[in-house]
């Protein structure tokens, strides 16, 4: 399959864009290459794609079931009840939900936390976006939960077999130090330098998380993860609020990624992330959402303004998280560390874009594209998607939508 | 002009709402009037629109043209400068295209700050919204400007005819406190006295403000205000991050309303509003984007979740913010203080509505539609905007929209 995009602005200039065997394979202008797919691109410009680096995709079908309540009534009378429910037909239909929000935001590749896993890939596998898909370790502590979740673990890693391997991963999550017992962890451990594989960790999201560890385990709970070697190049720490210098010094020693949830550690009175601080030290960042019961939403384009801004008043600097800054954590950092030679327009990479309408009011005047997409934008600007060299979207059609949507309304009935 | 909407969601049940005279004039099941127009509701729901209470509508002009910076660069070197060359039919179309965005994201009225107010007028009469169009007193201590601005100010009250007196009005703006002086402030409050009009007023906007106040006149920006009956029920005291209780007693007792504007105060590294607080003792909030040089947008439903979720981050508490007090201040708090009799979807009621699009994903499951609203949606959903009776967008069209972006674009080119 190749593309032809017409005429489109790129880097300030109108171009052609060429797209063959899943890559960008030329950009110039008055490209004659005969296409499968012809796109006119006159006012609009070609950007990057994002990468939600956090997500539980599944709980889009939990968006608005219960907010603005105590953590722990919100968790115990309102989500868990539900999630209990969640089987693997429902998880199915949920992850597709969220995917079709993402792809309508121009999100092509999502890091996800959530059970039921081979229904995830499944539906990522269809929608055509890329997943990092995990196994989730979290015992609570029980011996028997341990047990399961070795099980478990051991058959994801071993028996799937994954469908589009070069868009879709296995990976592995440990939930949080408070949630996960050291022999788990030490599993975890072998089990991420066996199969060397990303990981995905809750750390460091609530001041409570990190008074307890200090208590409990005295240490950080950085220091912890790092002493069972689960700070690594392949780590991704979710959230990271609440992060001592010690512990940033452990992050960059080991070249960890960190992935901010701006919206969702507002939402639940967590904290603001301090994105200067730790893009001035150096630290890899991306960009997550969150799950959408804590959101309530998997739109990239409307975090980026979050983050941005949150790092502003965070620092009383409005210096801080410039807009540039922020774009390349939502694209180019959220698709490296997923492993993928993405996120840049540029020939040679792996053909993830979308394509913005110019004739948005959000995007007119356009003195600054970064600047409109960060604070300006919404998803509304986003006209066409693609992904590894296939549309995904184009004039806002999904193929499939209608029907994404009438079952999750269907299957919402179940959870109300 | 009558509008009859079939098959509608409104409080969970399905119905019809006929639109007459301006006003919604029956709502209920199966309504078998003639109408000039009807819409078909189906999947669609019925909410107020919104009222964008702070805004300098022609800055829409200058987004994106100077971000991230120090508050005095910006100002100094970016943005006053490209003020100075903004003339009345840059002003028209610059308030245009801030119009167009607000229509899009369903915002039918605004209360403006800006120059060249007969241009305002004129754009807001064409293109069917509410307005409230203010002189804008401000003569940084120099009692030329003084004399100049009483004159000006004058002629805007006596010599102007308001083109659609029932949905535009004028108002008189006083700047801040720290830019007017005393003999224009005494001006401000015998034209306000003789006019009985709103009066919006930039205060407690940043520390420095309220330290410099308490510098130079021993007082805050309020208790000064005060002392000028200045504070009264029709104030709209923009901003007001930084209020004493003392200053909330006043507001309270004077009956004063509040426009918060979260996203710009995070972009100029400001502070973050005390919204449950205000809220919890009483005072009347409403919400606001300021201008599209420091936020950049005037899109009313990103700026709900802001409110909602810096009220959380504020209070460390998840229960404030609620997203029905949070919709109730962008909706029904605006209308009432603009002096409309419109803001919730009721008969007799003027007829300001959106119908949203309930099959767009940001919208599915729908628990609650407020939630979903506040936490989950963008101007995406929007698919028609209702105002005074009139239909100004329609599937996501408004009239005229492809010229109000040529020429937006094409007066970008002498600011950029």
């Amino acid at each position: 399959m190749s593309i032809l995009i017409k005429d489109v602005l790129h880097n300030n200039h109108i171009t052609d864009v060429f797209i063959d065997s899943k890559k960008f394979s030329q950009i110039a202008p008055n490209i004659k290459a005969l296409a499968d797919i012809t796109i006119n691109g006159k006012n609009k410009a070609i950007l990057p794609a994002f990468y939600n680096m956090h997500t539980h995709a599944a709980m889009n079908l939990l968006k608005g079931v219960s907010d603005d309540k105590e953590l722990f009534d919100w968790l115990q009378k309102d989500i868990w009840p539900r999630e209990e429910k969640l089987d693997s037909e429902m998880v199915y239909h949920g992850t597709r939900l969220a995917i079709l929000e993402m792809i309508k935001s121009g999100t092509v590749g999502f890091f996800d936390m959530y059970g039921q896993q081979s229904a995830i890939i499944k539906a990522a596998d269809e929608m055509g976006v890329r997943a990092g898909v995990t196994a989730v370790a979290i015992d609570l502590f029980d011996p028997a939960e341990t047990k399961t979740h070795i099980e478990t673990i051991e058959n994801f890693f071993s028996d799937f077999t994954t469908p589009s391997p070069s868009r879709i991963f296995k990976a592995l999550s440990a939930h949080a130090v408070y949630t996960v017992s050291r022999t788990l962890f030490n599993f975890v451990t072998e089990t991420i330098e066996k199969y060397d594989t990303l990981l995905n960790i809750h750390a460091c999201e609530t001041q409570k998380e990190v008074d307890d560890c200090y208590k409990y385990k005295n240490c950080s709970p950085i220091e912890l993860l790092d002493k069972h070697r689960l700070i690594g190049p392949k780590t991704v720490l979710a959230h990271s609020i609440f992060l001592s210098d010690k512990d940033i010094d452990i992050i960059l020693r080991n070249g960890a990624t960190v992935c901010t949830n701006p919206a969702s550690n507002l939402k639940l009175a967590s904290g603001i992330f301090s994105l200067q601080k730790l893009l001035d030290k150096g630290v890899k960042v991306t960009l997550g959402t969150d799950g959408s019961a804590s959101n309530n939403s998997v739109n990239m384009i409307t975090e980026m303004k979050f983050c941005s801004l949150l790092a502003k008043i965070k620092t009383m600097d409005p210096k801080a998280g410039k807009a540039e800054d922020v774009f390349k954590l939502a694209t180019q950092n959220g698709a490296e560390t997923m492993g993928f030679d993405a996120g840049v327009i540029a020939e040679g990479k792996l053909a993830d874009c979308i394509l913005v309408d110019l004739n948005s009011p959000l995007m007119v005047p356009n003195y600054n594209i970064i600047s409109n997409m960060v604070y300006s934008a919404d998803s509304s600007v986003v006209d066409t998607v693609i992904c590894n060299g296939k549309v995904l979207m184009q004039n806002r059609h999904v193929e499939g939508e209608d029907e994404i949507i009438a079952t999750a309304k269907e299957i919402a009935k179940k959870l109300a």
